[in-house]
Order: C-alpha cells, then structure tokens, then sequence
C-alpha cells in the first residue's frame, strides 16, 4: 500500500484569525478530515472546526469529515498518581488502532488531515497518536504549527511572557503546586480545572496573576491582578462562565514581581 | 493630543507562511511602521519584513517605514553579572524616548505599527517599550500573536514539546546550564549563540536535542538525536553555516528519555 499524505494542522486557540497561511494551504490538501467522536461539552468546538473549514476551503475543494469512535478514556486527568501516564498510553494505542482502520479504508491516495486546537506541540496527543497510526500504517506526515492558548492569553493581556532574560515554565493544574518554584520565571498554567493557583497564594502572596478564559473566542474573559486579591473573584466568574456557556476553557500565567 | 493606535504584529519565526489572519488584517491598518535602525547583519531579515508588507498589504492601502536611530547598545547579552537587566532596562528607556518623539512628530491619526518576529510575548522587547512609549505618549496598543521560532522547530521535526503531563521550560543560553534540572520537562534554549547545552552531556548523558537553525527559511537545517552523540556536528555545522550566511538564528530542545 502507499505512503499515505497527512496533514497535522494547528488551528489557533479559539479564534479563526488564528489561522495562518500555511494552515489555510493545509486545509485546502486535505480530503478527509478525521475527528473524534465529539463528546458532548464540545459542540461548540467542534462547530467552530467545521467553520474554519467552509470559511477557508476554497469551495472547489471537496472534503469530508469521517468520524472515528473514541475508545472509552477511562481517565481522569486529574487523577495525580503513577498510573496516570500509562493509563493516557493506552487509550493512545486503542485509539489509534481505530484510526489506522478507518485511514486503510480511505481510497488510494486521499490526504488526511488532523486539526488540531491551539498548536499541535502542547498538551495535544494528536502527533503521538499519529505517530503510533504510523507504526500501523506508512505515513508522510506535516505538522503546521498554530497560536497557542498562552499565547492568545498573553497578546490579549498585552504583556510579555518572560522577565527580562528570565525563563517562562509551561504546566499543568496537576503539578503546579509540587512544581512551583520562584526561580521558574513565569508559569503558565492549562488544563486546571480547579485554579490550583489558590493554594500557591500563602507560599507567594505577591504572585500576580493574568487570567483569560475562552481567550479569542466571543465570549472571552480577562482578568489580571494580584493573585491573593483577585483569586476568589476569578473562581466565581469561572463558576458562572460554566455555567451560563456549558463549559469553559481557561489558562492562566502566574509572575512574581521583581 | 489624541490617543495614537498602535499594532504590535507577531510575522512569525521567519516563513511569510506563518502569518495569521489577524496579522494580515492588523497589517492593513497601519499607516507608519516603526522599524529600529538596522544593524548590519539582520538585512536579510529587513528585507524579509518588507516582502511580508509587500505580500500581505493591500495595493491600495499607502504605507510607509520610518527609521528610529537605535540608542547605541552598550550591553552584551552574555553578561551574567546582576547589572545587566538594569543596563538592559536603561537602554529600553533611551530607545523609548526616540519613538515617542517619532511618534509625536506623525500625523494626527496616523496608526503605528511594529512588526515583531516570532511572538512579541517571548525574548523580545518590542511590548516593553511600547509600554514605555505609552508612559510619554498616549497609546491604544494592540498585540498579535504570532508563531515562535519553538513553534517553528517542534513542528519541523514533528513533535510535540511535552512529555505525557509534564511541563515545559523556555530558557536562554545564558541562563541553561545553572537552571536545567531533570524536573524542568522539555527544555527550549533560545538566544544560545554558543551551544551551551555542551555543558550537559556529563549532567546527563541520555539527554536528546532536536535543534533547529533558520527554522521555516530556506536555509532551513534540522538535526536530532543524542545530545553527546550529535552535539559536535551541530556546532560545526552551525559554524560553517554562520560562516555561509554571515548570520545564524538557532534553536532547541532538550528532553530526558523516559
Ligand atoms: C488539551 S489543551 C490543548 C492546548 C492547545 N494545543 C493549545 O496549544 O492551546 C486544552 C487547554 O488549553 C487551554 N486553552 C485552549 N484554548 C483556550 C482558550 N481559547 N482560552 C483559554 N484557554 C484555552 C486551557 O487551559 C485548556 O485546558
Ligand atoms: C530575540 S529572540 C526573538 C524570539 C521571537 N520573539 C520568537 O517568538 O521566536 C531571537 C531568538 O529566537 C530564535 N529564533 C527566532 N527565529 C528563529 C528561526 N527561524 N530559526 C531558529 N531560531 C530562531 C533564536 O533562538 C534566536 O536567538
């Protein structure tokens, strides 16, 4: 069987403004798109996805989206302890015996393509799920790389990410607290569910915080201060963003001044 | 005196495929780009910003570039010694005078715009002194993201920059080897002008670099493997390739295999 073409494509973190020109020239190679079978919080993304793709597909283009059923998680990312990374290994290979079927039973020759939230390179399985598809079956695969969540965060903060010459620490709510350190420069903090950064306030009362949440999207949300004064304000409007959109997405960089 | 518009634009790391559209469009309201007086061997990289303005400006929307005399430097960013984010910051402030006087010295109305490569949230400077501009002159400023030169390089070499759940740390040459620890996760050196992860391979001899010079250029060039195994055809390589093009721009990350 032949090599077959695949496009991992970032999309930006929200907003089709994101997108860039070599995005743009991916989706408009693509035949098929694969997606996982959509949960339920997610309409609204995955809905946002196929608008990205009528706005930017020329209309001469056909493609498709085929979707493949995910295997059942069976994890909780939350969940802190050692099995947590070999219970996310397997559901990558369950998933992606799932996709290897779906892609051999695609005709010769049509190019698949993945869209990928934010940048394909932080906290996404797209490119290892890929990469275990490729164990399956031959693959030639491109990945486009696409504005970040922290980085939509922090032009619309309008703020640098770095202290002058000092480093800046990506994370997660899981390990924020264990990891933090002062000499870690500036943290980024996703997939928190619980602003974790609460229990950072009696260890740094001067961390500063600058909060966004559907960052780029219509319903986005700012929010910037010290960490101890505007915390409690920040988890209640998380609390009723959840509620009144469904679900919410936030991300969070945490500074200590100088 | 009304309050001046300023863009603050993300091009990306090098490639005019990695405009955003929002780039684009915030290109199109500019009337006056700021450019800092060039110093010899970032031609290439004028010149690169002038075919993006070229590419993406509408032929219609008049725009022009106004030089501003760069404040002789007087810091070498491989000092370590603690004066050296000060005379970074005195510096920062002398550069912001000269572009508020330029800016004064506009037309009413006229939007500012700088161009900025790669993302104005990581190790440049561009936000600080618009900040510092905004402190002499009013300013409504607004920042585009754009794709990091890290963005560049993971998705060159096809991979993701975190291990399942782990963070990632992005630092600068200067600061790499006092800070690495294993905990840090994947670690991203930017601003290396000597390849001092060098000084790892006794640290931790299982360490793998995937590096990147000129990433998304035509000059592009791309090698990963073990540190200690690959490091001396990198720092040759990134020799003769300075000596070829009369400048380099690299880029890598570190990361423990598991
Ligand atoms: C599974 S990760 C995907 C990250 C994505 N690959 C990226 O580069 O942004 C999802 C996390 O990204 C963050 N995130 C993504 N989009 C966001 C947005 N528009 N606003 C706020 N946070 C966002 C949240 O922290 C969320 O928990
Ligand atoms: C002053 S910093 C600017 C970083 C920029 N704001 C960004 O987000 O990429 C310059 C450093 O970025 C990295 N860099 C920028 N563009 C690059 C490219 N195309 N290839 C390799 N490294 C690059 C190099 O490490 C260089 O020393």
């Amino acid at each position: 069987m032949s090599v077959r073409r695949v496009q991992v494509i970032g999309i930006g973190a929200g907003s089709p403004e994101h997108l860039t020109q070599q995005a743009i020239a991916a989706l408009n190679e693509v035949d098929v798109f694969l997606v996982a079978e959509k949960r339920s919080a997610t309409d609204e993304l995955v809905a946002l996805r196929k608008a990205i793709c009528e706005r930017f597909i020329d209309p001469a283009h056909p493609y498709r989206f085929v979707t493949v059923p995910d295997p059942t998680r069976g994890v909780d990312a939350d969940r802190a302890d050692a099995a947590y990374g070999e219970a996310v290994r397997d559901w990558h290979a369950a998933r992606a015996d799932r996709y290897a079927d779906t892609i051999d039973a695609l005709p010769e020759g049509a190019v698949v393509g993945f869209l990928v939230w934010g940048d394909p390179a932080f906290y996404d399985s797209t490119i290892r799920v890929v990469r275990s598809i490729g164990e399956r079956t031959a693959l030639s695969v491109n990945v486009i790389p696409g504005i970040s969540a922290f980085q939509a965060l922090a032009a619309a903060h309008g703020i640098v990410l770095h202290e002058i010459g000092e480093p800046v620490h990506i994370t997660t709510g899981r390990r924020l607290v264990t990891e933090w350190a002062p000499g870690l420069g500036t943290v980024v903090v996703m997939l928190d569910g619980h602003l974790t950064c609460r229990d950072l306030v009696p260890l740094a009362p001067d961390l500063q915080i600058h909060w966004g949440a559907y960052v780029g999207m219509p319903q986005q949300e700012l929010r910037a201060g010290r960490l101890a004064d505007v915390i409690d304000e920040i988890t209640g409007l998380r609390a009723a963003l959840r509620e009144r959109h469904g679900w919410v997405m936030d991300v969070y960089a945490l500074t200590s001044p100088r």
